[in-house]
């Protein structure tokens, strides 16, 4: 996945930071993650998406939007609502979400998008 | 690490997206990393910090700030500054890095500090 090509500020972002229950191989959440990024490119207004998890199984997910109103209408998304729910049920012990915009934005060493 | 104790909005944050550049045991990149969030835990307007990298050595540090004049003030700190010029040297083959300001924030299933 590796890093969001995103435009120069402002925008928003949505940091997304979870600690996975005891992970199973078939407990479907490999299989949500792709999906709910694959779906997310679709989305009006996105704009990239970061993603890491370590192996103590928290996690940070970072997406980027063009508005704050692209961010609700993603939450409200009938097919991601349902990731949402089971997430909470089934894979996620805790997870913690902040919605903000972006005010400034660099790059480096090789990153050629940077704007300071 | 885990996750941050954050206020109600609105505060600040900064998402530093990093790629490892080939990770050798001996680099000094662990200490630098261990210090850099003991150095932080000290300055004025420091409210959290949140980490994860994968296997891959994508990783995806966010801290969170009272206010904008914080994450400046953090930024040229001088023992920060110097690990800033060593990790464009020596640890990093590329990073991104945004200062944004948070909105909103919400956590579950099991986070007791949630605001929506």
């Amino acid at each position: 996945m590796g890093f969001a090509a995103t435009p120069a500020p402002p925008y928003y972002l949505v940091v997304f930071a979870s600690q996975r229950a005891g992970a199973r191989p078939d407990d479907g959440y490999a299989e949500m993650a792709q999906r709910m990024v694959e779906l997310a490119r679709t989305q009006p207004g996105f704009l990239g998406i970061e993603s890491a998890r370590g192996e103590d199984g928290f996690g940070i997910t970072v997406s980027y939007w063009q508005s704050e109103a692209d961010v609700v209408r993603w939450k409200a998304d009938a097919e991601h609502a349902e990731a949402q729910r089971r997430g909470k049920r089934e894979w996620y012990t805790e997870f913690a979400l902040k919605v903000a915009r972006v005010e400034r934005a660099y790059t480096g060493p090789r990153g050629p998008r940077g704007t300071e």
